[in-house]
C-alpha cells in the first residue's frame, strides 16, 4: 500500500510504497475513511534528530494522527470487523501515575504515537494497540471524523478546563478561530451560557465563527472584564491582549504554539486569582466527549484524495484552506 | 492620641496627634494591642497621588493593617466591650458579584480600608466598620495576632489554592521563607503529606525554616517534578526557577511582588495541565482558617514601642528583622 | 394598598388594607410588576406558631417572594428610580462563616425575609433592604421576572451542582417537570452536552419538557445508568427510582419536599463514589445567572390580577395550572 | 506450596496444597511477606454461588487482598526480583469510562481480583498482573504493609474526599475507630486542621485514637456542627446520628456496610447543600498517596504464623483482635 512518510530527518515527507500490515495480539488494523491534517506534520520532519531519538521515534514512520475508519481485523475483545472507529490521538500508558491522576495527555511512557515515531493514519491502513485508544463511532461517519480527534480534542481540552470559572452572562473570547479555535466556540455555545467572542485577523474566519454562534467577533481584544480567554494563536501580542481581556477570577489559556512570551512585569498582568495555563492535546476522556457532541458540531473539511496530498499540505502552509479541514479521504 | 500617618503624597508619614475616635452605628472601636509593619506601608507614601486619589484615598491617614486589639466600644450586635478580635486587613463589600463568588479580595468597592486610604492600626484606637471586618480571638493573644491577618492570611491564600494539586509524597516548594513563606511552610506542613523544600538566599532564614518544619532546604531551585512552588519573592530569576521545578500538572504561585517577568517563550515553560496564578492579600474567610490553626503555629515577632515606630522601620527597611515579624505594641 | 397577607397562624391568608411604605437607609422602594405564586406560600400560614416564633417571624405579614418590578424610591447608590429590578427570594446577612463561604442560601441569620416573615410582593409595593437583594433587569421584562427568582434559581441551584458530574453524552433525568423540573430541562440543555429525561405522570407536562428541549419522556424511569437526577418530587418511589438510575459516580439532588425516605439499607443503594445532596432555594449567585440566561428561557406564566388572587391559589392547590406559574400582575 | 482457600460455596475456607505459580508475560510473580486479614474474607464464602458466578469468579481460589512482598520472578519493566511492593487491592482495566475518569475502583471490567474470585495473598506467592497493581515500597517494610492496601486506602478514599468541605477549625468525625477509622483519624491529622472526634463503643478502640490524635473521643454523636463525618460502622443509629451531627455544607460519608438505612424522610434531615456519599475499596492513585504517607502512620498489626490461620479469623470474628489488624506473615 502506498503511504505519506518521513524517511529521514530534515527531508520533507513523501509517499512510499509499504506493506499492508496486521493486527498483533491486543491490537486492531483500522482500515482509514479519512485521516486530518496538521500544522504539526509539516514542522515534524524538521526537529532536529536528536529529539526525535529522545522521543523514541524510529524513521522512517508513516504520518496522519487524526485518523477515524473501520476495523478491518481485530484482536481486541468487544471490537468486531466493520466497527466504525476514531483513534485516540495521543497514546498514553494507563498505569503511570500522571495517567492515574487524569493527566495522561502528559503521559511519560508514551512520547511515540501513530503519526508520531510511529505509523498514522496517511495511508489505508494502521495498526492500532488496544482498547484504550479506539472510541466507537455509532452513527458517527467515519470518513470526517478524524479531525475530532486532535483539533476537536484539543479545543474541547480547553473549553472543559475552564467551565469552572465561567459563568452564564460572562464573556469569554476565543482568539485564533481557525481549525482548533472554530470548534471551541462551538463548545462554548453547547456548553457555557456565554457570550463568546471571537477574535481573528481573517474576515472570512470571523463570519465562520458568527455561522458557528459567536455572539461577536472582532479583530482584536478589548478589556471585555472576560471569564475566560482561550488562545489558540499565542504570540506576543495576543498573550498581552488576552490577559487585559479578563476580569478578576479569570482564565487565560494559552493554546497556540506560536511563542509568545510577556514583555513586561507578571505581578499585576497575571489575572488576580484567576489562573493561565497551557497543554497539548487532550485526554482520552475528553474524546469520549467531543465523539458524543459530534452531532451537534459543524465540522467543515476539505477533501483530498491521496494522490494530491502534497497539494494539500501545500494548501494548509499557504493559508488557503479556509474552507476547513484539510482531510485525506480513501 | 498619638498616630503614625501619612499626611502627604511623597513624605515620610510621620507621628501626629489626632482625636481617639468612636463607633458609629454598625462600627466597633478596637483598642490595638498590636499591629504588624508591612513592607507595603513603606512604598504607600511614594505612591503617585493620582492613584490615591483614583482608589478613593484620604489623606492624611494612620497607616498600619496588621491589627488586633480588643473591642472598646461597640455597635455591632455580637460583639462587646473587652471582646479580644483580629481585624481583618482588606474590606470588601459583600454584595458585589465578586464577593457573591468568593472572590472578595478582589472587590472593587473596597479599595480603600484601614492603613490604606484610611485610618488604620498605628495607634491606640481604631474604627471598625461591621462584622465582617472582625474575627473573635476566643484564646489567642491579640498582641501578637497582627501579623495572622496580613502576612499568614496570604500565605494560607496561597496554600489553600494548590491542595486540590498537591498529593502526599509529592514535593512542594517555597521560594523566599520571610514573613509570609514561614507562615506557607507551616501550612504545608499541617494541611499536606508533601515533602517541603525552603528556597533563600538568607542562611538565617533557612535554618528557621527548617525548625518550622521544611524537610529541605536550599539556596537555589532544581528540577524537582514539583507539584506546586509558592514563590514570595517574583524575580525573573525565581520566575524562570520556579516553572522548571514543576511536573505537568503543576501549580505555580507568584506572590511576591519583585516584579519579574519570564524572558522565554510561555508555551513549553508553563506547565501542561498546570496552572499559574496570582493574587493579592486574602479573603475573610482566609482569616478564620488561619486564626484556628494560630495555635499550631509559630509566629516570630520582634516587638517595638510606639516610640520606637521610626527605628522598627528602618529595620524592616534594612531587612535586620530576621527575628520575626516587626510589631508595634500599646 | 391592599396586600394578601398572612394575620393569624393556622388561618388563611387574606386580603387587608396596609399603608403603602417607604425606603428606609440603604433600602428600595420597589413598585412590584408581577409577583409569583408559590406552594409553600399556602403551607405557611399552618405553619405550627412556635416555629415561626423561633424563625423570628413576625405576623401580620404580606405574603410573596417571588417578585420583580421597578424602584419607586432608593436609598441605595446605583439604584435610580425607574430602574427594573428583579428581588432576591431568600435573605442572608453577606457576614457569616456561611455567606463566607458561598453557603448564603443557608445562612442562619436571615431566616425571615420577604413573604416569610416579613411584608412580601403581594402588594403594589415591597420594601427591599440593600444592593445584595436586588439585581438589573437591563432588557428583561419585569411583569414575568418574579418566578425567576425562586422556582427559576432554585432549578438552577441543582443543576450547577451537578455540572461537575455530568459529561457530553451522558444522560440526566429530571423528575417532575412542573414549575421547576421545566426550568431545569432548559439549563441542562443549555448548559451541558448530556442527553435529558424528562419523568412525570402527568403526559401534558411531558409535552411541554418535550418542547423545552428533553430528549426523551417517561412516566417513570429505568436504569438509565445517568450521571445525575435532579428529583422535584421527592416521594418514596421517585428518590428509590432515582437512585437505581444512576452510574457509578452519578449525582442524585433531592429538591422536591414531598418527605419520602428510602426504605432499604443505604449501602448498595447510593451510588458508590457518587452523591446525594439536598438544598433549598438558592444563593444570590444563582440568579445573577438565571437572569443572565432569561432571555434564552421559555418562562410559563399563568396571569392574574390582584382581584382574582384567591382563584389562583385554588387552581394552584388543584393542581389546574399546568399552563404555567401563576403570577399576580399589579 | 500451602493456601488458605474458597473450594466450594457455602464452606468455610480451607487449607490446601496448590503448586507454585509462576509468572506469565506482562506479570509478576511475589513472594508474600504479610497478609492482611478482612472481614469480608468471611463472608465471601457464603455468598450465593449465583453472585460469584454473576462477578466472573472461579472456585476454587485462594483467599487474601492485603498483600506486600518481594518481586520472586518479573515479566513486567521495571520491577526487579527482590523489589519490595504493595499489590494494589482492587483490579481495574485502565481503558473503561470509570477508569478513564478517576472512577477506577468502580471499574466494571475487573470484578474479579487478587483474593475475590482468583487466587489471592494468603499463600507463600502470589501472580501479579501488571505495573498498574505493583507499588514500589522504597524503605517500607512489605511484611506490614499488606493492610495499607485496603484498610489504609480505603480509609484514605474518605479522608481526600472530603477535604473540599473542611475548613480549619471545623470537626470532624469518625465513627468506628477500629481497622479503617483510625486510618481515618491519622490521615485527617496529616492533612486538615481539623479538630477530630473519635466516636466508638468500645473503650479501648477510643484509647488508641485519642494516641493517634483524636482531639476527643465519645461513645456518641452529639450535635456537633460538623464539617464531615465518616462512619465506618453504618447501622440506622449512626447514619442518623451523622447527619444530625453536620452543619448545612457538610458531608457524610458511608463507609461501613452494616445495612443501616434512615427511618425517617430526607428532606431534612440530610445536610443543606452538603453532600451524603458511600463507595467501596479505593483508587490506584489512593494507595500511591497511602504508600507515601506510611512513614508517619502508626500501623498496628498482630502478626500470625499461616499456621494459626484459622485462629486468627476466630479472633477477628470474636472481635478479640483490638490490638491491631490480623496479618499472616510468611
Amino acid at each position: 500500500m502506498r503511504a505519506f512518510r518521513i524517511t529521514e530527518w530534515g527531508r520533507p515527507p513523501q509517499v512510499a510504497e509499504v506493506p499492508r500490515p496486521s493486527a498483533g495480539p491486543g491490537q486492531v488494523l483500522v482500515r482509514v475513511a479519512g485521516c486530518g491534517l496538521c500544522h504539526t506534520d509539516v514542522t515534524l520532519p524538521h526537529m532536529p534528530a536528536a529529539v526525535g531519538e529522545r522521543l523514541g521515534w524510529q524513521l522512517p514512520f508513516t504520518l496522519g494522527h487524526e485518523i477515524a475508519g473501520w476495523v478491518a481485523e481485530s484482536r481486541v475483545p468487544g471490537f468486531a470487523e466493520g466497527d466504525a472507529v476514531a483513534v485516540v490521538t495521543q497514546n498514553s500508558c494507563g498505569r503511570c501515575w500522571h495517567c492515574l491522576h487524569g493527566l495522561d495527555s502528559s503521559c511519560p511512557n508514551a512520547l511515540a504515537g501513530r503519526g508520531y515515531g510511529r505509523d498514522g493514519g496517511l495511508a489505508p491502513y494502521v495498526v492500532v494497540s488496544g482498547e484504550r485508544s479506539l472510541i466507537r463511532l455509532d452513527s458517527l461517519d467515519p470518513v470526517t471524523a478524524g479531525p475530532l480527534t486532535d483539533a476537536g480534542a484539543t479545543a474541547y481540552h480547553a473549553v472543559r478546563r475552564v467551565l469552572p470559572r465561567v459563568y452564564p452572562g460572562g464573556t469569554v473570547a476565543v482568539i485564533g478561530v481557525g481549525g482548533l479555535g472554530s470548534f471551541a466556540v462551538q463548545f462554548l455555545g453547547l456548553l457555557t451560557g456565554c457570550r463568546v467572542v471571537a477574535v481573528d485577523t481573517n474576515p472570512l474566519r470571523l463570519k465562520v465563527a458568527a455561522e458557528l454562534g459567536a455572539h461577536d467577533t472582532a479583530e482584536s481584544l478589548g478589556r471585555l472584564g472576560a471569564d475566560a480567554v482561550l488562545d489558540f494563536v499565542g504570540t506576543d501580542d495576543t498573550i498581552a491582549a488576552g490577559l487585559r481581556a479578563l476580569r478578576a477570577g479569570g482564565s487565560y489559556g494559552l493554546i497556540g504554539a506560536a511563542g509568545g512570551k510577556l514583555a513586561g512585569p507578571w505581578f499585576g498582568a497575571l489575572p488576580k486569582d484567576g489562573e493561565v495555563f497551557t497543554f497539548q492535546g487532550s485526554s482520552v476522556a475528553d474524546l469520549h466527549d467531543v465523539i458524543a457532541l459530534a452531532g451537534s458540531l459543524r465540522n467543515d473539511v476539505r477533501r483530498f484524495p491521496f494522490d494530491d496530498i502534497e497539494d494539500a499540505y501545500a494548501r494548509l502552509v499557504a493559508g488557503s484552506l479556509d474552507g476547513g479541514r484539510g482531510l485525506i479521504v480513501f
